[in-house]
């Protein structure tokens, strides 16, 4: 069922260096694994049904290491202030709606349908902290058939009544709930421990969770040294802690003992770096968020120097769009203003290396995803860039990368795979 | 003919500080001109056609006050080096193409197609130093019923041999031909005069295009202050100028006696700034291609505080994209980035400031264009900001911010009126 060979112009990255593309090739699909790529038909798959999308691009499905399905609502509104005080404006009156289910199920229909027209396979979500309408997201987002990581957030301090759990026991209770609800119930959609951030949790619920986190076999997400001033007040709340990472590895949270990706690291130190590195921590960089709430842009390439497990977030509605496109210009921009700005130190990115984290890099998050080498779990999209006319031959390489740079728009996506099924066309 | 009604929801800037929205408004247009936003059709005008665009956005039509034409076939390619090298790598090469009037044909019927199918009204255009492909340009932006001014580039030094004209003598005669040719030719479609920028044009030269501009009323478009490579080796070029300004002051191209209009001006110093405020010199800030090429962020703030004369350009092909949202989008952003890591006493654009940009301020370069204001030359664009959904009720105020983030994508425009004519529908 799953055993098919596509046919087209195919692009994947090998490694942050290396970008391979071949015109003309077939990718040959097994039981929803790639068996690799080739330039004709190999004799033995002879039989297997042909996905002839000649001419057109075909890449790995994008990974979105970061977004908050809630603020999908007000994409595009409110960027005029920072973060902390941006929270307390807009993020937080919006995800108490969710406790109302009927808005609930308004919304995440709006976000589930924007998921499946977008060229994104696999996502690691926010929702709020109320369990019922985070099952309603996950629902609707198993029947859309990406694959996703879900997070009932956690958050029992310094939040408004309206978004706040009566307690740390009361949280860990529910959320204890969720993962029971949740962790077996559906083939692609799976429960992710979400303390919001240091601010939003008391130790209590910081330890609760990574015993949760470690008797479920669970992994976990949240936000990490996004904007000065929030790093600051991690430090008068957590003074024992010699920096924000150790707020959360000192309970467990870190990568260690499941993974873990954290959202943003625009002002992380050495020694946060250097433990996130030992741990295999990811990095989502969302550098539109970074810049929409003027946190400032992320030290990506030293992250990519150092080899570290790093990908791409879109952070909706810190970021104000769900493409994944328009992740990587936007990280391909910022990383040449902070040369420019910040360190001339720092190498600005190149089109290889934005693909290479909206796909394998973030992919790792989800085993052998984000690839077309063999044994890789077949996400694919195939975009249609004659829609983007232009007057002289170019190579496949330059095509590629001018999808990147104009391809945000998703007229140009003409089919979706994830795990070997087709999910869109 | 030109005389009718526009009703919807509508939308324009007063002046950089105020925003006037008007749900279930009344735009009179008569002959071509705006008679003003009315609550309900005014008796006199009863008897004029209703362009009826309920529950739409309605706004004055964009302004893009900077982009190279002959590049649009390569934008979003070779966005990895800095401006100079780009120039030599890129720019050049393409441009020396047309000199081949079917490429120039070819090329120029794509880019014609974008500026239709875009909300841009009004554009200030760089051909190529060709005149013949610069008059089949203009034929074509004629018949699509936008109003530009375009530019037969100038360029005498240090170009490569394919894209250098063979004298200051040759370059000048052959730009008052094209004076001739093009200045009463059109109704929509006008001249200017094009020095690339001083590196590519001899002293001999630019004095010539002074005479020129003055002896035609022509007015004027160059680059300024883009990079430090470029100011610094307009320092060598003219010792005899105490900045880049006066490299185009002392030949009477800038802003006196014609119009003029200077992109970038991302290094310029306070006596540079001080002399375009005294001439008038309209600025066109172009953040995309600041940052794709990585000259920096322009300190925009500082322009609009002293009240400068002041527009957005999309600039492709250093930009990648001809959408002047996308132009308002990266105007927020690197302003945000300005303030983190640059200098924090000039704060942030907000989306009224950036509209006012895109539509009046840019505008005025045009006349009185860009506004719904009674008198201003009836150029508008209708938005269906129902292909958005959301769950919760917005302000006509919010609706129109989040198009401005989330309508780059042209399939939401519905109208396109300029000077009183649909030209799209």
């Amino acid at each position: 069922m799953n055993s098919f060979i596509i046919h087209g112009d195919i692009c994947y990255s090998a490694d942050q260096n290396t970008l391979i593309t071949k015109e003309n090739g077939y990718l040959v699909c097994e039981d929803g694994i790639s068996l690799g790529v080739f330039d004709s038909i190999p004799e033995e798959y002879g039989g297997l049904p042909l996905h002839d999308y000649s001419g057109m691009l075909v890449m790995p499905g994008m990974v979105d290491l970061h977004i908050h399905a809630p603020q999908y609502a007000y994409r595009g509104l409110g960027m005029d202030r920072e973060l902390l005080d941006w929270l307390n404006t807009y993020a937080f009156p919006e995800e108490s709606k969710y406790g109302d289910l009927a808005y609930a199920d308004r919304a995440y229909t709006i976000f589930a349908n924007a998921v499946k027209n977008s060229a994104t396979t696999r996502l690691v979500i926010f929702g709020t902290l109320h369990r019922e309408a985070t099952e309603l997201l996950m629902d609707k987002l198993e029947k859309i058939g990406v694959v996703s990581y879900v997070g009932k957030v956690n958050m029992d301090r310094n939040s408004p009544d309206t978004l706040r759990e009566a307690s740390a026991q009361a949280s860990i209770t529910d959320t204890e709930r969720f993962l029971k609800e949740t962790q077996h119930k559906y083939k692609n959609t799976y429960p992710i421990i979400t303390p919001r951030f240091t601010p939003s949790c008391s130790d209590e619920l910081m330890a609760g969770l990574g015993e949760l986190s470690k008797e479920y076999h669970v992994p976990v997400q949240s936000h990490l040294s996004e904007n000065p001033g929030e790093v600051e007040w991690v430090r008068e709340l957590c003074p024992w802690a010699k920096n924000y990472g150790e707020a959360y590895s000192r309970f467990g949270l870190f990568g260690k003992p499941e993974k873990t990706v954290m959202a943003h690291c625009v002002y992380s130190d050495d020694d946060e770096i250097a433990k996130m590195k030992e741990n295999g921590v990811f990095i989502a960089h969302c550098p539109a968020s970074n810049t929409n709430v003027a946190s400032g842009i992320a030290p990506v390439r030293k992250y990519l120097d150092r080899d570290m497990k790093l990908g791409l977030g879109s952070d909706v509605a810190g970021g104000h769009s769900e493409s994944m496109f328009t992740a990587m210009v936007d990280a391909l921009q910022v990383s040449r203003l902070y040369w420019r700005h910040v360190d001339q130190s720092c190498k600005p990115l190149n089109v290889a290396e934005v693909f290479y984290l909206a796909t394998k890099g973030g992919g790792e998050f989800f085993g052998k995803v984000g690839s077309f080498e063999k044994g890789y779990e077949l996400d694919a999209v195939v975009l249609d860039d004659s829609l983007l006319p232009h007057p002289q031959p170019l190579t496949l390489q330059e095509r590629l990368e001018r999808s990147v740079y104009l391809a945000g728009d998703v007229k140009a996506l003409k089919a979706k795979y994830c795990r070997g099924r087709i999910i869109k066309s």
